[in-house]
């Protein structure tokens, strides 16, 4: 069959189309590269409409992985997207979904397996970049530990996807009180491909 | 904050929401079952419209995974989302696409790496599973191998994202002269969520 093979020459086309189509008029340069990364990801040219940042969300992303601050991931798929070979410090990919203590910690609080691995990141959250691209619980329980005065990320990618929890957990995250820097795309829709990808914007300018 | 923390009761809640909004009409019962799931890994309950699947996908895809056929995926998000304590004979989920031949073969074939990952697939394709989640390339690829004679895969699944060659290959995947089962999403949506929540339907029927 005949198309194209040429990796680099189908990301340029991708990148080209994407740009042309969609609309990111709203967004500043910075986080304008990071939206098409993310429609890239899933290719829905519609995505900008329900995409959500804090004003300083790509420069805080930015500079905490030029900082050499860790990733917490909660799924496996999310650490899975991040091209490790991106990253400016080689920075850590953590996600603590299958660490030992967290089903017992999930039985204990009487929670997800999700939400229960959020609190393995403790120790750690300060300036880290916390990504989310699964489950609404890993969310609202961050949130939940924010607000009762844990140390604060540099950045949540939270883009959480489904119907129980993904709109509400969003919406939690956007109105949140502390001033968190924040990354989101409104309603149902999200992913770890959606938010691995806007990890990979943000830790190289490389298209 | 409050929200639901019991995750068996989020599934309940999140396949009852989809069965009440989403169109399965067009879908026997048990190609319906795996529409839902993709349709849960996505967010996205107008997904029904562009799902298309040969009449036999579903069950030679069920009947492979029981015989203990391998799942052969285009990459490591989509191996990463196949829930492994799903399936029913342990089967093998195999990726080539860090096998240390693959660079070397790309170079050779003049294509991407993901492309040349599948010809690493060659000599065990015969009745197994086919998983592409993310690279049209690798539909392609495969596409070719079988017009050129290799064996036959029991299902594919091809389900590739983006913005070049996602829904030219996903159209040659439906139109394909040899009668292989297929399950597929027109145009350009997809990815590795949806695809290995694909199989992760096909692989048990617990929901």
């Amino acid at each position: 069959m005949n198309y194209v093979k040429d990796g680099a020459a189908i990301y340029r086309e991708s990148f080209s189309i994407i740009r042309r189509e969609a609309d990111l008029s709203a967004f500043q340069t910075d986080l304008a590269r990071v939206v098409v990364r993310m429609i890239h990801a899933c290719g829905m040219t519609d995505l900008p409409q329900d995409v959500q940042a804090s004003p300083d969300a790509a420069s805080a992303g930015v500079n905490a992985l030029l900082a050499g601050a860790p990733l917490f991931c909660d799924a496996t798929m999310v650490a899975n997207g991040i091209t490790r070979s991106r990253l400016p410090q080689n920075n850590e990919v953590i996600c603590t979904l299958s660490d030992a203590r967290t089903p017992e910690l999930a039985a204990k609080l009487r929670t997800t397996r999700s939400a229960a691995a959020v609190g393995l990141w403790r120790d750690r959250l300060a300036g880290s970049v916390v990504v989310v691209g699964n489950a609404p619980t890993a969310l609202f329980h961050l949130l939940d530990m924010l607000e009762d005065g844990a140390a604060r990320p540099a950045l949540i990618i939270g883009i959480p996807v489904g119907f129980v929890g993904a709109a509400e957990s969003k919406a939690a995250l956007a109105a949140n009180r502390l001033g968190l820097p924040f990354l989101t795309v409104r309603g149902r829709r999200g992913g770890s491909a959606i938010a691995a990808a806007a990890v990979n914007a943000l830790a190289s300018e490389e298209e």
